[in-house]
């Protein structure tokens, strides 16, 4: 298939390479045109501009946050206004319920279709086509969009007719990743000051109930109190609780958990954690019981 | 080994089932004396009080809460008063880091050893000696009791050379299960208020990210909202969080999640969930957002 | 002075009576007409839309929300549009500091002032031109209100030269509020289900410490669970609470006590509190530790 | 009456003279006696001994913690042991329940009254005879220690015919004050960060609707960031809370603010503020925005 592909940073860079190695023609945007170049070399076709991109007429956009997604779907210069009737908007990006809401009406008050494709897995995952890609969207768009979706992933669940639903599924797992990390945080504060070295106390976590990689990826950050250089920045986890809990707010459900995660990363943005990992948040419980860094 | 064995419980009756299955000769004892039944017909000897047990020399103690293990241990006719100089207690219940350093001081004021060794698993692990150990007292006591863990686990982890070590790491663990149905309740309730079938949304879960037993077996209970029947009862929940609040406030250990955990138990159990599982937590979070039970 | 007035709520009602009495020429407008009826039998000239009462050239608002003094405001129709050049703006409902900002922009390119002064104070206070008042505005601006301010309170606080720092003053105020109702409902908890009367409870509460109104008065209300009719909705007491948090977002201010009753507002609205008093944040304490209503 | 008097901090000794200034003869007892010289000077008899200052039948004690109540009262020459049968104790400490409600058993048993009456009010107060006594017990040991309490109060409320009540009461009384403490430093941070002066913000506060010394006083201490010297010390409140929670946790009340209050008290103590104020924890907030001491 012909496909554009708008965003081209750590994991949008991997999606698209998946996507060329899957035989599709893919015509690659970058707002900064360098991080194309390694696709052009690939066999991806170079786009100057969404407009050029959006002829291919089914366009996957991976963007950083709410702020590029909405520039680039609802701009002047956008998707909304570039792709023909009948193109098919899949966005990629974690972005909130609240602004996928909108980019639906949008695209289909331009005659277009829009599937909401967020993905799980990190850069390395993108590049090895082994996301798991949860969609939704009008069950025909899906289909229309799935052999791009299986491209870049290893598994597809299609979770509603309504796109956003994706979105809050995407949210929602990040809130429980983002509890992962403060639950091993306290509990290992807790090891700690009762003597128990932290690794051998993430030795009997992961060699028990949780021996699964994020138990052991975040618990061994927490563990070597190592949270740079960040894999997935706090500013992008606290954004993500953020935008949990504006849906939450909207959709009328109590979120406990959330609400600490919330507070504690405002601390830890607010206090110098800004170019940290996101699992920082774990490293807090460790300096609030006055353990050494 | 000669190993008396003192509770008889779901747990208990599946650990001393393991001994003799491993060669041991096993003399138990249980309160009431009809939980012993079975275990003498596959061979072990059934002893008619705590004394008699301790004519073992090492005894495994399995009980239900602090109450049970420090009546046993340092009742008047407890373990302490019966052990001979010389003995050991390997307390294998979940209890309190202040009562096990209690027991640890009774036992060495009358020259008996003291190991802690708390288990992960569920009574099908400990009948088919698949449980994770996690074990801490003076190292020429772990290892003498060693055959005895190795019998019952499939995987002996030592923690720290202070016993009290061990039940904060049980703890701990606890704890971060507890978080886990915490977390799963609360992004369950965000997603169903969103539109997403409760089934659907696990699975992507447990097929991403969260592809592991803990979060299958809690998130489809909580998914199916199937409290009863218990197999890890409220109270218990409730009691082995407010153990872990008890210990970090002794070691002066802030802990949010620990905090909001203990309030929702307290709730659960005063508004009428004594009978239910413990990951009726997570059932909480839906009531509060208005969805229908 | 001649001032145009718009939302005659009870608060508004109040304060355009207040405005009469102390011999302003006061033009009243609202959507509802019927509500100014009082008014202009008491000398109001009565407006029949928001360009009429904006021939005042001084025009104060006295609105319910965030989306009626954007309308208000912003509409087609509304102030900006419709105010003289050099027209002045004083607002006074409770809204949120984004919303502010945006008001201040928007009069400011249309060469109109604007001064955010919200107010503390019930009904009876606006009628009785008892108010608390918190002025925030460019010093010349608020100097040419003062008569207006002053008519409506017994002391009005200049707290910045920024509008929206009055209306973060007033959340930050309401916030302490809700802080209160929800202190005061954790404690009769405690208090009753350890057998003290919640009313003697209270009397020790405002005899001793606590000897101000705001403690008897929703003291008073939660020991006799007297929710209903609402003074002040709950719905509108949740809206300061989440607008607070919008605006410690924005500021990056972690408030943990304002987490908590964020969460707590959400339950009560989606278990169907929402026609109750705000102050019915302090009964689900009592409903949670199982005491009967 | 004749008094024994047992603890003469700041507010024992206050207490103390308050009795010999209203005619009662005064005995007594500070464990460092150089205390007691100062009272000696206006007519108390020193005794030497908690046992000397039974010897009066009726003895008020106001001591620091539950260790040095149960000490006092239980310990082998305490006041269960010394004191005559009919004898009267009248314990004025802010204690645990669960401690009074074992001074309550103890004293019966040795067939002796016990009178819990804790007191709101700092030492001045107490020099000034201006405390508020919140007392329980039976109705005839109250009304026979009443000249006594109401020589030191300015007026006595009696809460229960269970002594223990009137320690929860105490308890609740400073859970209230602490959530006063926390809600101030949340809404100055919050204040502060969006521009408005901190001393401004107290102002509208304490000139609107929380005119009380308490929000005075500890807005005050907040404002100024004056923490030293220790008013009530950092490591007495956070024991109030915990105190608070334990007979929360034994009554089965969840108190979501309470656990916040415990969660920052442990951090306070783990890093660094054990000898502040307790008012100190209204600081964290300002500290968790990034703003500058």
């Amino acid at each position: 298939m012909k496909v554009g592909f708008i965003g081209l940073g750590h994991m949008g860079a991997g999606m698209a390479g998946s996507l060329l190695k899957a035989g599709h023609e893919v015509v690659v945007f970058n707002r900064s045109p360098e991080k194309a170049r390694p696709l052009a070399d690939a066999g991806a076709k170079v786009a100057r501009s969404v407009a050029e991109a959006c002829e291919a007429g089914l366009v996957v956009t991976m963007l950083a946050d709410d702020a590029a997604a909405e520039a680039v779907a609802l701009g002047d210069d956008g998707l909304v206004t570039h792709l023909p009737k009948g193109g098919l908007h899949v966005s990629s990006s974690t972005i909130g319920v609240e602004l996928s809401d909108r980019l639906a009406e949008a695209h289909a008050r331009a005659g277009q279709a829009y599937v909401a494709a967020p993905v799980f897995g990190r850069p390395e995952a993108a590049a090895a086509a082994k996301l798991f890609v949860v969609a939704a969207g009008e069950p025909a768009a899906v289909e229309r969009v799935r052999p791009v979706l299986d491209a870049v992933g290893q598994k597809t669940i299609v979770v509603s007719e309504r796109p956003s639903a994706a979105n809050l599924v995407k949210l929602a797992g990040n809130f429980m990743l983002a509890s992962v990390i403060q639950s091993i945080g306290e509990a290992m504060a807790l090891a700690e000051k009762g003597g128990v070295d932290r690794k051998l106390f993430l030795e009997v976590l992961t060699s028990t109930l949780f021996d699964v990689p994020v138990y052991r990826n975040y618990g061994g950050l927490i563990a070597e109190r190592r949270f740079e250089p960040a894999g997935f920045a706090a500013p992008l986890g606290a954004k993500d609780v953020r935008l949990t809990l504006a849906a939450a707010q909207d959709l009328g459900v109590p979120m406990p958990f959330a609400g600490v995660l919330n507070e504690r990363y405002l601390r830890l943005l607010a206090t110098g954690g800004e170019t940290l990992d996101w699992s920082a948040l774990g490293g807090l419980a460790a300096k609030d019981a006055g353990l050494p860094d």
